[in-house]
């Protein structure tokens, strides 16, 4: 027999997972990028400027698999820069992921997702929701982002002090994304949440100095959340915009959170032997 | 003794919570509102034109004391639009609520409401927010919000099918709410969770005819919302919306509402004698 046979689905490496039959398109794309670049890292482009977002494209585009945008933030948001955006998504192969958090009920959301002067559907490959308004958010999401080729990320648990999502809440998200998983295909949690290898796990909130931010905000390095917490991208924000060095903290970044998924596939291989 | 001395606060008028010394001064000028025009009338305008939004304020705007915008649907937003919106509010002495359900850690959601292309906190009377990501999320509005006089309501349940703001989850909120008292001054809930007169409840999905929408909305009547769950106010988007005549709708469902209200008052005022 091979090994491969008596592999718990925890040990299979991106590339693998993103080949498997019940992996949803929009994750089998995000893991084959991840594999391809080597990159585990979404940077979290927090500023009110587009220009500076598109700096942060630009530069930042070689060292991520995804580019997670606020945009109702940017004080000079137009179209022009969600189309640039997209073509720099293309040339340097990274999906970019509209950190909306969807949570109203499903005829709300389906006009914010498709409308309004965002127009988010027409430019996010990846949105995300809250669950607590029940599965009506996801029938409105998926109403207008399916048939378009997007995908969903449930938030299962939060990175704030304090937070409400945890013990019961988060297993009646996971329970919602298997149950829509033609449209849910990951989490946004602090840890893997479930074993089945087609979801993916994302985790806000890291940096490599842990600590918080004073607005509740709390931190945890890329090695505790992809060794430790078993989840599968880091999501950085000011620890690389705060950096004089964008590129080169972006690029750290990256080698911590390979490395720590190479210890992880490396580690759980051991234990095999 | 006088007989109020003997009221429990549920039984006090809109006219007098207005008047406590515990009120926040948001839901003080809202009880005002509704006492003096004798509407707890809140129109959901969903609408994605900024002229159909501007019409609404103009009819409705003398029959209700809140109106609950999502410019984030609106396919023509402009800050002039908003201007027109705070002058009618002014003429016809009612609220403007925006329902973001801001649901992100401080430091996002504070960014969220004072920037981008809406500024909501320059112009919003009134917004919502979830309490999901814990206090943070208080912390970061009312960073922006407090010093401009606004308030915050706290989303305490959800009138969609199979929400997990229950329970626990809704008691939490109320905690939240009255833990940071300062910047909330209600909850959008289904029934009155909480007896502190100074809070006010709003209630979403009324209806005249109850049934659902087929994406997760459950419809109650303004009957049963005020006087038999005891909540504030009722919010009331496609029973009006949806209507030929949207002002007789709308006066249709003040006048539910109202008498809703008043026998409320009555009941409970028999209920001593």
């Amino acid at each position: 027999g091979s090994s491969f046979a008596i592999k718990s689905p925890k040990m299979l490496s991106y590339g693998t997972r993103a080949g498997l039959p019940d992996t949803h398109p929009v994750a089998s794309q995000l893991l084959k990028i991840m594999e391809e670049k080597k990159t585990n890292l979404c940077v979290s482009a927090d500023v009110t400027s587009s220009i500076e977002l598109l700096e942060i494209a630009v530069m930042l585009g070689p060292v991520i698999c995804v580019l997670k945008t606020h945009v109702d933030i940017l004080e000079d948001f137009t179209s022009d820069v969600v189309s640039k955006l997209k073509e720099l998504a293309i040339k340097h192969n990274f999906l970019i992921f509209e950190d909306r958090k969807f949570a109203d009920i499903g005829n709300t959301v389906k006009h914010q997702y498709e409308g309004g002067l965002y127009q988010i559907s027409s430019w996010a490959h990846i949105i995300n929701a809250h669950a607590l308004p029940g599965q009506g958010v996801l029938q409105g999401l998926c109403a207008v982002g399916k048939a378009l080729g997007h995908g969903c990320l449930l938030i299962a648990q939060m990175s704030s002090q304090g937070s409400l999502a945890t013990g019961d809440y988060t297993q009646a998200v996971v329970k919602m994304a298997e149950d829509n998983s033609d449209f849910v295909f990951g989490f946004i949690s602090g840890s893997k949440i479930i074993e089945k290898p087609g979801f993916v796990h994302m985790t806000p909130g890291v940096q490599m100095q842990t600590g918080g931010d004073g607005l509740g905000q709390q931190y945890s390095s890329p090695e505790d959340v992809i060794y430790c917490k078993g989840s599968d991208i880091i999501i950085v924000g000011r620890g690389i915009l705060a950096s004089p060095d964008r590129l080169k903290a972006a690029e750290e970044y990256r080698k911590a959170g390979w490395e720590a998924y190479l210890k992880r596939l490396a580690g759980e291989l051991m234990k095999l032997s």
